[in-house]
């Protein structure tokens, strides 16, 4: 045993007999070194150790206390994650992004809809109409935060809801990915504690460690998607500077989070000022009769980011994104002079039109009865066909289905084998990168439903009875 | 006077009179303690005083060196700038761009040619045919590197000025400072040296702050723009990590670099292995018959990231630029999934469509035409009008006219008056921030002439004379 693990192992057991309480300060590493008579390498390093495993976390300017971790609670332990494996993160995602995406592969591992429901007609007219226009090479709104009556119609959208918006509030972004970064950026300082929902788009790992955050993961309630009582226990336990969260037909699990959560999500984001980074980009896949709100509608002090986009409603390659920024957006402006500038003003151009005349509204409403229509097909042929042991986790929006395959079962050799066989589908790992091995797997069900789709299910169906017979 | 600043002028009073000498070490922070009697933080501040004044330097994990600046030479000395304005380069540069993109604004100081020289209908029409084609929405090149068919396209550019390139090593970016700014995180890591020259487009400026690198400035040299000795002074002064440079139509001086300087460029880079970021975007802006060579040209090593862009010669809002990236092509495009993931599809279509079939040849050499022509007008009319204490710098490539004024003239007054008279011109400030006080002024010469331009350019004469009578 190393000096440092040595020294970690004794102050774990003082913490977890109780001896050295909740919220205690440790000794500064300084004393601990006169105390303990190891090194300050030693120290540090131990330190170090118990601040990756969630057990004591730092303070600014003040020093280390004892975590909250062996309260009373019945749920999974929030986990502290020590991020540096950026180059695996980013070689898995990558190589499972290109391996889905070749032209031969059935798309049930996409995140997007099917290209045939966000393809519209009438947007594609318009754009042809407006390239023709000389003034689309207007350089005017080539400048954050982009075209003025865009920004007008979206914060007219929030209006609708319920969320008084200025256009001066949005800053249009280079898709969802950059509105989500670029809040990020504004907010957070490397060292920052950040919440991440246990199952979350990869893109917020990849962010988290990019910025150098620590990670605090909270698990999903079985039940009703967020767990008020482990993020309240979170942060009481943890100094958090900031979490990024989905709410609204979550990827991948699928689930939307009820009103009153939501309203208790930001009474607790005002006791404890933290804010928020809502990624909301399946907002629009709702199948109910009412949008489900954002947590900006529940948001008195602005500390809540708003970032959605147009990518999953007209087409993965339209980029074109944005941020709900408020007093932030300034902040934001700046960072995307450093970056990107601005978005393609023709683009911009076009969903003004798009948006203006109502044609988006028709282009949701079909979008939307499509996407059930299709999941519903597809869940009733998966729980007829699938081997018991797997559950499905179906809920009333999005287009996902989320499969939780029996415990010893690892989905990503299951992706390999699938893609083997030229059939998408996302193993779990890809959103939780905390696991070593996930029995969870995502399937896209936006398809039109065709004895081919059933064909390529029948292949998952078959892979799958494999795998759990030859366990 | 503080106690540090007292040690760092014992210092500095010892590297002065010689007694420390170039390259030698410095004691360490805790040898200074003891040897100087001051406490850690004091020999800190001082030692840091003495960076930021380019008199020492650090080596990552072997300590501080004396820099070798009392060396002879008979050029002004490279200075190091300590970046600690975020705000304030940001908030000039903003405030900046903001005023002179106003519609009635006299667009002399637009970075980007006349609207009316990049308009190409022909594009218009391609973008119009590829926006009503339901292939357009195909996902398939979602994904960094970007469109395979335009890739093979730039490759192809680069082969016919005999650079020998893959499409794999080009990486399709959200237009130039996206290609900038992916390259410039892929080599440089917080606390890098950089060499930036003294005059460069600002993005260099904050790029560099906004990953905490340390700046070297180089300055142009007065007859051939770039100071080769003042190059090999820095890197033997300095553990220089990479450079970022404008060799061709530079950006706001107008020099371009000749073939021979390049090549000693090029093996000064090799020699110190040093990277090169290349800023080309005005590569197309040249008037002679052969177009400059990039320094991939002469890169054996890959030392050189080259970085342009459409939108020079297509249009500001049109945000399609790449990097020429080569080995570090996997390595950006893992930065892009977390940022920008991609570029519309239908414009990289539509550049396809628009390459290939030499559309955008034909429209290079009329753009080039125009701006020669335009240029040349204004440079007479400025010759022979301006008040004499003004020196004109004219190159014959780009559209830019670099004026020096009186040293005791500050060009950021007359941009503010001009502004009030609704002419924007840009103020030497933007692109040397190091100085406190600038009397140079860039003036954008792409426009047609007409009477009101004439009259525009009259009210700058007017306003510089009455500058130049009231000092």
């Amino acid at each position: 045993m190393y000096k440092s693990e040595q020294l970690a192992h004794q102050l774990r057991q003082l913490i977890e007999s109780g001896t050295l309480k909740a919220h205690e300060k440790l000794p500064s590493l300084r004393e601990q070194v006169q105390l303990s008579g190891f090194s300050l390498i030693t120290v540090m390093n131990a330190y170090q150790e118990l601040e990756s495993r969630g057990l004591i976390y730092a303070k600014e300017k003040s020093g280390y206390y004892i975590a909250n971790t062996y309260a009373e609670h019945d749920y999974n332990a929030p986990l502290i994650v020590s991020l540096n494996s950026n180059i695996e993160i980013n070689s898995l995602i990558f190589k499972y992004l290109k391996s889905i995406q070749g032209e031969h592969i059935v798309p049930f591992g996409s995140a997007f809809p099917s290209r045939d429901l966000v393809y519209s007609k009438k947007l594609t007219q318009i754009m042809g109409q407006i390239a023709r226009n000389k003034k689309s090479y207007d350089a005017i709104d080539n400048l954050p935060p982009g075209n003025f009556a865009l920004r007008k119609l979206i914060a007219q959208r929030y209006c609708m809801q319920g969320i008084p918006t200025d256009p001066d509030d949005i800053v249009i972004t280079s898709g969802a990915m950059d509105a989500l970064n670029l809040a990020l950026q504004a907010i957070a300082k490397p060292g920052d504690y950040i919440i991440l929902q246990q199952n979350i788009f990869y893109g917020a790992w990849q962010a988290a460690e990019r910025l150098g955050l620590k990670v605090v993961t909270i698990p999903e309630h079985p039940k009703h998607g967020f767990d008020l009582d482990a993020f309240e226990h979170i942060l009481k336990t943890y100094p958090v500077k900031l979490c990024w969260f989905m709410l609204n037909s979550h990827n991948p699990v699928g689930f939307t989070v009820s009103e009153d959560i939501k309203f208790q999500i930001s009474k607790l984001l005002h006791q404890y000022q933290v804010y928020m980074i809502e990624d909301d980009v399946y907002e629009e896949m709702y199948f109910g009769h009412k949008k489900p709100l954002p947590m900006t509608y529940y948001d008195q002090n602005n500390l809540v980011l708003h970032c959605s986009s147009f990518s999953k409603t007209l087409g993965a390659t339209f980029r074109v994104g944005w941020v709900h920024a408020g007093k932030y957006s300034q902040h934001i402006q700046h960072l995307q002079l450093m970056s990107t500038i601005s978005v393609n003003s023709l683009l911009q151009t076009a969903l003004v039109e798009f948006l203006s005349n109502f044609h988006y509204e028709k282009h949701l409403r079909n979008l939307r009865k499509n996407l059930q229509h299709n999941k519903l097909l597809f869940y009733r042929y998966l729980e007829l066909n699938l081997p018991p042991e797997c559950k499905i986790e179906y809920h009333p929006s999005g287009y996902f289905l989320w499969l939780k395959l029996p415990k010893n079962i690892d989905s990503m050799p299951i992706y390999e084998s699938l893609i083997q066989q030229k059939i998408g589908i996302a193993p779990g790992q890809l959103f939780n990168i905390t696991a070593q091995k996930q029995h969870y797997l995502r399937i896209n069900c936006s398809f039109e439903w065709s004895d081919s789709v059933q064909h390529s299910l029948d292949q998952v169906i078959v892979t799958l009875q494999k795998f759990i017979r030859d366990e």
